[in-house]
């Protein structure tokens, strides 16, 4: 008799985002006319730019000839689209990353919880609190995390490292020593990021405790400030001790185009293994490439257009994301975030919770947002918005909200 | 300190089709001047149908303009293109599937590596051997097979069911009972089927043990005999007891495009618990969907235009099934399947080695295809060769193969 994997009854409810997903699409039913804004889920909203439609239209050209036809892709993706990835990413930065630490993927989101599969189950894994769900939720899955305990919304055997206003949103370095560290840089959902100096503490902090640090940079792009790396391998030390991945859905709105890669450097191992052996075996195995095409596409943001094209869709982001600031604020809202992401992280009004505030939000404002609790118990009290928004759309919200 | 997840350390060498490219990529390093045909890869040659091309064409566009412009797709997948599969995949063969029961990702090797994901690590799978590489090597790197065996070729935990000339490739019920079966139908690599009673007798037999059928039916484009269902589901109680997957990669030519789908009745239970909800909150949580633009691909499949163009295309690559067929017979090899299914599985002339064979063939007549052994231990002494070739490659690889 088969068995399932029961570490999957585990988990609480559904993913975060199709909970929302649902409600709002309940609200909808129950309230057809009602003009629904969304600054919930992190999906863009401008169509992708004008290099990257030339370049998709372009590769669907080639294949519909056998001479230019492309079938199964390299495993590790083409190396058109990792050279210049290799040449603006980390070249440009002063990282010597070479062709074969380069993994192209179908996106962050499944590197993130696929990542999982080379790491034993008797592992224990250190998150900041409020965090992206799916670095939970994966492990979760493949019971690395314990059981979870309902009363405080959280797991037995994760180490949360609360990022609270009290804190600046600075994780400290906790108690217990964990294997495994997720950092997301600039952070979902706070918006808040790292100076090199502080990255530069978790990266000696790995090294010293033999700790992995798996580090989401999807946001890399939207940085502002001088002193925030990049990559965390613009740190000393990194190559032996951290992953870094990386997308092309909020750089160049590849949400629903679907693109991302991994950078594994040969020099982190353990013992004799090299980890990036390990990926790249699964990456042969459990995984056939990302299509052609969106690779082109891929390689369009790299162009001199598309960089501008894609840095004008960044600015235009956080230009919205400037307005969501000012007016929250104005209104006497605490915010935070905004400055090098495009994600504001508010307070809700008198400690109200998060999930009452997002219904009080959807039913009177028609405004969906993310409740801070949905990334983890030091989110409660907290909500996302988005600026991924229309301006239209997000000048529209917040006048609803300002009328609240 | 980290720990890795060491059933990875158990595999023996690298993916199979990894290792060929690397061995066919030193051969070519060595003899920059031979024309290397490649009838090894099951890699489509003939482009995307026009079809499949003007659909793309047209999302491009879409995704150009605010207004038509797809971010994140559905958890499931786009209704359209689920709509799509179930009424030319399913309703026509009188099969009821609802649409919450269609997942829609980007292949079927993606979907048959991960699908382990859901099963405790205690369940004991049945191959049918030679097989599928992915089956087993997604269950070894979750710690499902035991330990290899270095001289017998296989996985102390892992019941083979041989697959040979003499029970004329017909798997047969195995002594210990097993968990989860996998079966691929029409087969890859032995191009042999099963007909609608051998596949019921399967059926009753999971159903009658408790256990799941993991149903590979990407070839099933490629039936041409009657009594070979295309579907699992068209058993009777198969609903109870299979998963089936798709792929785009056979009938349409998507290797390069990577599309699939992944069929799971509700009525597949275990206890309580559907195994549709666990595949997903996976699909949730470590996937984010197949691009938009290869979803409208997928679906311009099932237009008029597109399935007649595609099955040219099917025609076209049995026609060389058919002379692969034919000239190996006339030259005294005896060949098993290409009726039914795009790959003609031979045995190596005087009880070769597998390899052997694969090594003269690279070096003496510089046609490359896949050593039966690859696939299992009781795919020693045959060999794979492909009908995905051009017309002209085919016929120039059997000249070859001729001279000998």
């Amino acid at each position: 008799m088969y068995k399932i994997n029961d570490n999957y009854l585990k988990l609480p409810g559904s993913y975060l985002f199709s909970n929302i997903a649902k409600k709002v699409a309940a609200y909808k039913e129950a309230n057809p006319n009602r003009d629904v804004i969304s600054l919930g889920i992190g999906d863009v909203t401008l169509p992708l730019a004008p290099a990257v439609i030339e370049a998709l239209h372009s590769a669907v050209d080639e294949m519909a000839q056998a001479e230019t036809f492309h079938g199964y892709a390299p495993d590790l993706g083409y190396e058109f689209l990792r050279r210049a990835i290799i040449d603006n990413d980390y070249k440009k930065r002063g990282v010597d990353i070479s062709l074969d630490e380069v993994f192209i993927s179908d996106g962050a989101k499944s590197d993130s919880g696929n990542i999982v599969d080379i790491f034993a189950q008797n592992n224990t894994i250190a998150v900041t609190d409020p965090v992206y769900p799916v670095y939970v939720d994966s492990n979760a899955m493949s019971g690395k995390t314990g059981e979870y305990l309902v009363d405080k919304g959280c797991w037995s055997n994760v180490i949360y490292m609360p990022c609270v206003a009290e804190n600046d949103f600075v994780p400290e370095i906790p108690e217990k020593t964990p294997d495994i560290i997720y950092i997301c840089c600039p952070n979902n959902p706070t918006g808040t990021t790292l100076n090199r100096e502080q990255l530069q503490k978790w990266v000696d902090y790995a090294n010293q405790n033999k700790a992995v640090i798996i580090y989401d940079a999807a946001y890399e792009a939207y940085i502002s400030e001088k002193d925030v790396p990049h990559s965390i391998f613009e740190c000393d030390g990194a190559k032996t001790c951290a992953i870094e991945m990386r997308s092309f859905s909020k750089n160049a709105g590849f949400t629903g185009t679907r693109l991302g890669f991994t950078v594994i450097s040969k020099e982190l191992k353990s013992g004799d293994v090299s980890l990036n052996s390990l990926w790249a075996r699964r990456h042969g195995t459990k995984f056939n490439g990302a299509p052609y095409i969106i690779q082109k596409a891929g390689e369009a943001v790299y162009s001199d257009a598309g960089k501008k094209q894609t840095e004008e869709q960044i600015a235009y982001y956080m230009k919205n994301a400037g307005m969501i600031r000012e007016s929250l604020t104005d209104m006497g809202y605490t915010v935070f975030g905004g400055v090098n992401a495009p994600y504001i992280w508010l307070q809700t009004p008198e400690g109200m919770k998060s999930w009452d505030f997002f219904d009080m939000l959807l039913e009177r404002a028609n405004v969906v947002g993310t409740p801070g609790s949905g990334f983890g118990p030091s989110g409660e009290g907290y909500f996302r918005l988005t600026a991924f928004g229309s301006a239209e759309n997000t000048k529209k919200a917040l006048e609803r909200i300002q009328s609240l």
